[in-house]
């Protein structure tokens, strides 16, 4: 055993290293299920713990790679043999619960969903969700600023997040633990942290932010028959349900479709004939009320014939009915294979036209092999697209690339809404950041982590 | 004439070199009136000019400090003899407005009334709001991560900005003008920027987020009978009208007594006997049915008794009535001389005692001289604090923020919620961030303005 690893078990304990195969078992890409090959992967149980960690990884000139639930899509986890894994897995305590300030301090080992249910059990919510939430960890929906369904009305983790402590790469420990909802006392450091993919340090614990309880929440699935209806529908609930929209998710019908499809585990409860279909909610605090202005909504949008067909959720089965269609990602990982996925932003008035601009494009080069799914945040200006041209050479993923990214650049959109940079993305990332911006991440990469130690390679590269 | 004087009047003309008389009558402190030092006032008309500015000044070492709409109150603006100012006040044109994506790109120079009603007139809102509204200016609004009043449902500055642009000390524009909602591309460098008070870069343009305009607003200054009853009442509104609140303004017995005594313009809308005042707002969608929920709830605060007596706005001139009693800073000055004005963030359930210590602790330094007045956005921890000691030497200036910021440590509170730090309080920042929060300050101070020519002394000093 080398030196390295029995100065990490005198610090973590044996049962804090994995070693050999208990490295390889794990997998750090949810799509194709790679193994991990980092030499160890070492999982502190405090932050003293990976303090020392991450002192002697300097000293030692050891890269390290941070791992959080592992269910990130832009290879954000992978780590080479000669790389270290610091995993949080053991630092998943929920420390305290504050109802009056309507905080909640957690360390970063800790899923998205046991805070999400910690938080309902003292009446309030925690409003970030997505797909993932049994398995993603707060931790990683910080270092990625996770978005998810919900952005719309409460915006992406940064605005979840009033204080972080974290470990640099040198073993500092930053306590930023900050409850209060401002504090302008000197630059907002915390902000470094988040959506840095773990190259400027480990997020160890952070203070949330709670939400009230909405008791009320209104639910439909509706077919649009054009994309202009779907822009106009989306204009007027953000207007007309200001208050309470909380979710407008758009599925373009060829998603659709292969979701409802025979075999999958979802029947179509709407014809599957309409170009677009829309997911609406609305969280509020009177339930009559709001079913009846939901309803009122829903009744104006089928008179301006922005909607052909609705169906309202009666019950929570429903709802989850609804939003299994959105969040089936399994099923479609299954159907469209190999997948090349992708998460992308845009303004919303250039959506169709780059969806159909893109669609023609891959049938050019791919003819009859090509099958394209879109789907997405659309209240957010936010598609994800799921692409298949039954081949996964690396030469056809970067002509994939190059179609959904290059076709990108004249409508301004971004290569990463929600989903960061990692190692897939990094090639692109002068697509969508001026020169002047990437010199200012390096300038910030070179302060905080001179050695470049920290998630190596990982969007800047 | 020196040669930095006639190189500034080469790029930016002779109109934009304010000289001698021109800057003496200028203002950078309007409690006080102190006039600006500074070696000469350079007022760029474009980024490009500001550009070459800068340039110029990073190879002469000259310092340079920026000045917005000047209404700031913690000596950000000051200027010394040595130092060249930079006015962003001829870059102040509304460059485009986006309806459908609900955006607003403008220059740094605009003032928040003007977004705020080039908003109101496509029927949407810039939510920001504070009482300098008319003068202070969006790059000031972004440079100090300003809050205001409606921060409990809008949060501070930094929520509403989508994309900046900021000129470096060196010349480098940085474009960061994204529009969209969500970029995870990379570090989000334009995080840099906001709250950094203009030690970090100029911010010359920005892209604000608009929201939904809310024809109805329900506004009403309550009597609450004491402390325990006003954290009850935020708690019972914050959950009963979760939706809809905008504003949770807390008066101490003090405040509200002064700003209504004779001579003031105010004429007392309650009783001048009670402990605590509050100003609740809410903005909502239904008229009559938002009036209907804000009664219900007062009935409620009046049935439970945690307020004594309510005042409901029935006009607009009624509720700009009430609010003029929280924002007549101008009186408040004028009463309260010589003043020291704090702005101070702690937990909500700590601020009665705190408050109560501290007025104990003025009494026995000061004795019958020292009088104190309290208000503040209770719903974000935030008070404002006024204090004479009827005394403006240095020592008692320093003994009152002993105590004022002394007493803040045990409850981990902050020196600044939303004012920052500038001159003002540097002495005093470590006693709201660690060390290392400081340090890290310090690298990206480094990283970005390296010769330290950005506000010197302002923050970190």
């Amino acid at each position: 055993m080398n030196s390295l690893i029995s100065d990490l078990i005198a610090i973590v304990g044996e049962s804090g290293v994995l070693l050999g195969e208990d490295v390889a078992q794990r997998s750090v890409d949810w799509f194709t299920g790679a193994p991990c090959q980092a030499k160890a992967i070492v999982r502190p149980q405090t932050t003293e713990q990976l303090s020392k960690v991450m002192a002697l990884c300097y000293q030692a000139d050891q890269p390290v790679v941070t791992h959080g639930g592992l269910t990130g899509v832009v290879h954000g986890g992978i780590a080479s043999p000669d790389e270290l894994v610091v995993s949080l897995e053991l630092m998943n305590q929920i420390e305290e619960i504050d109802a009056v300030g309507s905080t909640m301090q957690v360390q970063a080992g800790v899923t998205l969903q046991r805070v999400q249910e910690a938080a309902q059990e003292i009446d309030m919510q925690f409003p970030l969700d997505l797909g993932a939430r049994g398995s993603c960890t707060i931790g990683g929906n910080i270092a990625t600023n996770a978005g998810g369904i919900r952005v719309i009305r409460y915006g992406m983790m940064r605005q979840q997040v009033l204080g972080l402590e974290a470990v640099l790469s040198d073993g500092t420990v930053v306590s930023s633990l900050n409850k209060m909802l401002k504090n302008n006392a000197g630059y907002d450091v915390k902000q470094l942290f988040i959506g840095s993919e773990g190259t400027l340090g480990v997020v160890t614990r952070a203070v949330l932010r709670l939400q009230p309880y909405m008791p009320s929440e209104q639910t439909a699935l509706v077919a649009v028959p054009s994309f202009d209806a779907l822009t106009a529908l989306l204009n007027l609930v953000s207007k007309e349900l200001a208050n309470s929209l909380s979710a407008f998710e758009a599925l373009w019908n060829s998603h659709y479709k292969l979701m409802t499809m025979e075999g999958s585990k979802h029947a179509p409860l709407l014809s599957t004939d309409s170009p677009f279909y829309a997911i609406i909610e609305t969280l509020g605090l009177d339930e009559e009320q709001d079913a009846e202005a939901f309803a009122q909504v829903l009744e104006t949008a089928m008179e301006k014939e922005l909607i052909t067909d609705a169906v309202l959720a009666n019950s929570s089965a429903q709802r989850e009915g609804i939003w299994a269609v959105r969040e089936d990602i399994e099923w479609l990982v299954r159907s469209l294979k190999p997948l090349f996925s992708f998460d992308i932003s845009l303004p919303i008035p250039h959506m169709d036209e780059y969806v159909n601009n893109l669609e023609k494009a891959l049938n050019e080069q791919f003819a009859e092999s090509a099958e394209i799914l879109v789907f997405g945040h659309l209240g957010d200006g936010n598609l994800h697209i799921m692409i298949t041209v039954r081949d996964d050479s690396l030469q056809s993923r970067r002509q994939v690339e190059e179609l959904v990214y290059g076709s990108l650049v004249k409508y301004n959109g971004s290569i990463s809404a929600e989903h960061g940079v990692g190692l897939e993305k990094k090639e692109y990332l002068k697509l969508s950041r001026s020169p002047e911006e990437i010199d200012l991440m390096k300038r910030m990469k070179q302060a905080l982590d001179p050695k470049g130690l920290l998630n190596p390679g990982k969007i800047l590269g």
